[in-house]
């Protein structure tokens, strides 16, 4: 396991997702390759059989020593000569020659990376896919869950939880469908020797290529793409998105938690040092605080793409960490998100309480409608405008002084003017909504 | 056109990318919205179709004051208040009423901005598609030119000028196909009303929403996305991957065009205020500023995803500069990187020359090729090096000094010393490599 | 005036803001640099006096067309080539030899970055010193009005208003005396010509830059810093960490004016197109959205650092548009943070209503304060947190639990147990902090 | 040390920059931080002396468990109440109330920060004024050495290669200028309690605040300083401006240590696994990597200043990772610099042989020079202009086509035209500047 002397590492990653962003999971993703190549060439019968058998019994990550691997990277800037150094020696010297043949030290380290993503999507997008079936839960439970809709932190017209689960839902179907768009077509191996030409491998590079690519279950790429980043920007714009997405949630779970909304309590609600009845809504505290980072990891990476010639001095170092903190930070915010979800409390109660907060005056806009028929819209809303005033001034509600105000009633009856401020009967199509998100997310999932 | 008063508009921004992404475009964008909205009023039955009619036939950019609109919209944080009033002002008052039914600001905004975005799309993906078709053009042409392949900006090994077109090519192409696949599935119509509920709809909601997408040619969405911004993020993942396909393009014909390389030059090389001999890369330095800015504007919407309820208060409205920036620079970028490969002048005698100037030394993993079978990987490398650091001392070449050396010899014919030691021999896949490329792109341009 | 044809001009940019970065103003930084390089040379005795003031007299914007010169800076990625030879068309032939001597274009540019910068941070640095005063005032009037702290958008402890306003006071201090420093120390005139030499002004190169800092009042460099770009890094820094301190303001005040909070209104609280009761905090949205486009802003100019050689292919042509948004941002944030702050309107009924939301549970630790004394820390923590549970479970009051456990009431006496419940007597150094920052700022003002 | 499973924390960190932000530096900061509470409370006569000297004897990080502190502090998305737990239980009975009294987690990181910053930077200056001390060196030795200036990698005007480092010298002087500013005035403690009143320590907690400051040799803040983020975005801005000037001499190492230009070699240039003539500029190459990510940490940084009331929800607690990692990625590319520029070797025969390579072409703006004042700025310009594009035809130099044009000679005579072109003649202020740049070196480095 990653990070020993870190005292953060806990709280930006899970166990899972610090294991397979370690140096360890890159060490042995290295090896994987070293050892799929030499099969490769095996396969095409540039290499003896018994050399790639030696080579690949030789590439398990328990065989290496990662902090002397690490040391000498820096030496080189690259930690690929010291991992086929090392390997070499623990072959014999038959097969010796025949380790990492025609290969480059990006060959090495890119091919790695894709390996890694894929190793850290997987259990991402499951945990995505769990994420999601919690929103469509709560949706379901929540599809009559009246609540006040509210922009600009200001209380607007009213909604219900469970369409907001569903705009979570759509949201974390929606991105997951962009990665895993990245994570079956994009992650490639990549292979062309120092200038991708794969001239050491004489004619037979083209082949060479398809197999380590078959073997290790990645797609095989059109031409080498060292110096084409683009697949390594889309698996960021990909994570970025599932970041924001999780970051919505998980601020607003924050937000309805609050002591003065109260209308949702985080699961892991934890205590503080000093103020034993507060209920910290630690999961989503942590959900924030780790996607926080992901827009400009990503953009580390977007702004490292214009790379030199066939090997960048400096660019493409400068993706390695990113990259892996990116995979390590979605994969925690992602996990962390599904937990946020599974132990969410809803406080129906509460959320009915603060509805009637403003007493109607929420209602102003379903009010307006009926009277819009009759006076126009401008007249209509300037009409429930004063009301709405009077209403506040008076310390009452506003069909209170909608049923008292003889404008309004020359046009309106009492149970027109009860219908229209009944927050139950303004949902639209909320509901609509919330069956469309549930559909999709179902289809999605028998894909 | 936009930003009379701007001196670097059209140092950053073609006129088309200015006109396509200016004040007057997203006026149009909105009004668009409008006459869509509520021309499918109109078909569900809830508006009457002269209104309808009316309104569309108002719904013109030019019989709007963009100006005023801009000041009015700094006092409620949107510029669709103003909208709205003017075109209720413009249309008849039995007309008026039916203006902006049921919808919210941010549904204005939301819809504008993804018309606008197909709008600044559909040419930029032309002109992606015009800038492979040149790097395709001049991967062919220059399948045979050998250069020098450079890594950390030394020169490596040998490769073609094709090839690094096609890898170009690759990039160019498979971010055209991420960017095509926002474009087609991801520009969708933003329709809910304040709430997202769609509410003053009654049970129309979800079939107006289906209705407005079909007149806009946007995708229908599962729910509205007001607060899921996924779609924006996507938008700007596939134009960040872009951005950096271009960036490297320009990159690479910058340090090709240095004084000392002498490999490209750029057909837009302009003079200098001082300097009349200087070649100036002009072309690609403007791509390579253009393209500089895309990483953060692409983090900015990605930290902007996290939307407080039903509407942020500042998070989405922080939205609206980038992603209109956004826009301008990316089909910028793409329109000129297209005039830069239109006009680039490749010169083959002078990748001739500096692929002759280390004197064979960039040969040396082509020279280890046949002496490792005999020596074995570490000891023909060492050999090799040792050749190598004499070939600098005596200032001769690697191949005479390989020629003269016994141990070399006692493996190798001067023949095969020879072949090992001539670049056009050594280009392993690379016409493969370009075949595949080319295969790929004229696949896609027929789908 | 800028942004003729920009639809979120006015949103994000006051109107002095615009003007103080439009293209008119750039030109005007330009041509005054012209006129001070003339006149400085001059002095020098290089040029002639009438050359010099003829130049001088006709370095007015208003003598320039700069949508053209915008067109034309397109053409060699710099505006300076058409300003030159506009320059010179309008002096007389024996003026004209003198225009522009022995400097470059990027001498222009970086000069008139500076005075551009100058000229944004007088004002913004007034603003920012009027906001000031106004968190100044604010926390004078509230230094005795309780509320409750929030952490982690939980209630905590209680504080007072006055003395949040205390801690923006010294945040926009301190963001202050920073701008202030990087205002005098580090605007430096740019002179080098092509190389950074001076070579064409012979030996008086020293002596002109020096005149020509003196004469537009600007810091004389030590050497020419074309590549140097720390001025540009620590101008960014600074605007960033200003942007941070106004847009915690910002937020305090959109969460504060949360419907169900109602501790602050934003003075500028703007309607709704369809909800008429609403009462949004534009300006705290305005703030906030301005502000959020900053570090990225920032960033930009940050990674456009490192510049090839004497003058960078890209990178710093990529600086233009983002220092000039920054500082439009920023200044536009300044001032309308300072009128947000002028025009905020104080709710202490809701503060104390929110106070007592808990019935007492946000007095857990100050009611364990005395307890700890006679049970030690953890017991004396437990015991409260029953006590708390119990309250809640009971739905009364902390204060009633405490006066009414039997483990507390051996400790602590009925007055006891009442002191230490009492918001306004556990305020620590509330107000001692209060008036050190009045002091600091008084000092500061003074200074 | 830290990060025993990573594979590239020695390449992108120092052992030294590891081992000040492992942690375990972390941990014993935050316990400086409680031993210095204690004894200043002691000293306020609010916590026994013993307690105070037994909580101090036992804040030593080597007695605590690392790993488990972090494993704990994701539960409460804090370190500090396991931390304070851990303490409580090394402490005997009599003590362990005194421990941590008065303050929150907020205190205890961000003072801990302070602490870390302060050991971090405390190095990175020393070895920062070291590097500035090997390019005064680099300066000195160099004043001489002519070499060709570039811009936009074109070939420019000469200029030496003492000019050039002087430039860096400038930029890292001044970059640390502005970081000793940050480090002497802004590292403050923090220390406030829950809601910054410091409510618990009676009308002690000023005293409190300046006895802490002063034992830990840290600022004492105007306020408390939990919410007000400037300090951390005043280092941010320091650091990456620090990152940015160290970039650029990296960058310029690795352009001028080009195969194709030749005019430095990197000390640490490092072999490649393929390809033994090669020489990777290593060092360069790892300064670049380790800067380029700093831009976008200090962006999270500036993007995480707007904090929640008194706790940031998430935005203080993103600071955590990217804030060490700055300090880290500064320290090392800091330290690599130094070493990188202690290693340079200069080959002034390759600087020589580059000026030449445009047979005088470069010396244009200088032949213009003395042709202006008889022909008129533009004419002399397009004298030159033509003259050297024949030069270019006939494959001749510069001056051989001044002093065989009938117009030139009519104006210059032989010798004058010999003088015109003669590179070591035309440095201009090139030595003065080099002179100033090393007097504000020696001054600043004695004061």
């Amino acid at each position: 396991m990653q990070d020993e002397d870190d005292l953060f590492g806990a709280v930006f990653g899970t166990e899972e997702a610090r294991r397979r962003t370690s140096g360890t999971a890159w060490v042995q993703a290295m090896l994987d390759f070293e050892a799929a190549l030499a099969a490769a060439q095996a396969d095409a019968g540039l290499v003896p059989e018994e050399a790639a058998s030696a080579i690949a019994a030789r590439c398990r990550a328990e065989l290496f020593d990662v902090p002397s691997l690490a040391t000498r990277a820096a030496d080189s800037a690259t930690p690929v000569i010291a991992l086929v150094r090392d390997l070499g020696e623990l072959v014999d010297p038959a097969a010796r020659a025949h380790v990492h043949r025609g290969a480059t030290s990006q060959d090495v380290v890119d091919t790695a990376a894709m390996l890694l993503a894929r190793r850290v999507l997987d259990p991402l997008l499951a945990d995505l896919s769990a994420a999601a079936d919690e929103c469509a839960r709560l949706a379901r439970e929540h599809r009559g869950t009246t609540m006040i809709g509210r922009s600009l932190l200001q209380q607007a017209l009213p909604t219900t939880f469970g369409l907001r689960c569903a705009t979570w839902l759509t949201a974390l179907d929606e991105a997951a469908a962009a990665l895993v768009r990245v994570r079956d077509e994009r992650l490639a191996v990549q292979l062309g020797g120092p200038a991708g030409t794969l001239s050491s491998l004489g004619g037979s590079g083209v082949e060479v290529v398809a197999r380590v690519a078959e073997r290790l279950g990645l797609a095989e790429p059109v031409v080498p793409w060292h110096t084409d980043r683009t697949r390594i920007a889309e698996l960021a714009g990909a994570l970025g998105a599932v970041g924001g997405a999780l970051g919505k949630i998980a601020q607003d779970v924050a937000l309805h938690a609050q002591t003065e909304v109260g209308e949702l309590t985080d699961g892991k609600a934890g205590g503080s040092s000093a103020m034993p009845h507060k209920r910290n809504p630690v999961g989503a505290v942590l959900v924030t605080a780790t996607t926080r980072r992901i827009p400009q990891l990503a953009a580390t990476l977007l702004a490292a793409m214009p790379q030199e010639y066939e090997r960048a001095a400096g660019g493409w170092q400068a993706e390695w960490e990113p990259l892996t903190e990116l995979l390590r930070l979605a994969a925690t915010a992602t996990a962390r998100t599904r937990e946020l979800l599974a132990g969410l409390r809803v406080h129906p109660d509460r959320m009915a309480a603060n509805l009637d907060l403003t007493r109607g005056l929420v209602m102003a806009e379903a009010a307006t409608g009926p009277l819009m028929a009759a006076l126009g819209r401008t007249e209509a809303q300037d009409l429930v405008s004063e009301v709405c005033r009077r209403a506040v001034e008076r310390g009452t509600s506003l069909r209170a002084e909608l049923l008292d105000d003889q404008r309004v009633r020359a046009v309106l009856s009492a149970d027109e003017v009860r219908a229209a401020t009944e927050p139950a009967d303004h949902l639209g199509s909320a509901a609509a909504f919330i069956d469309r998100a549930l559909t999709a997310h179902t289809e999605r999932e028998n894909r």
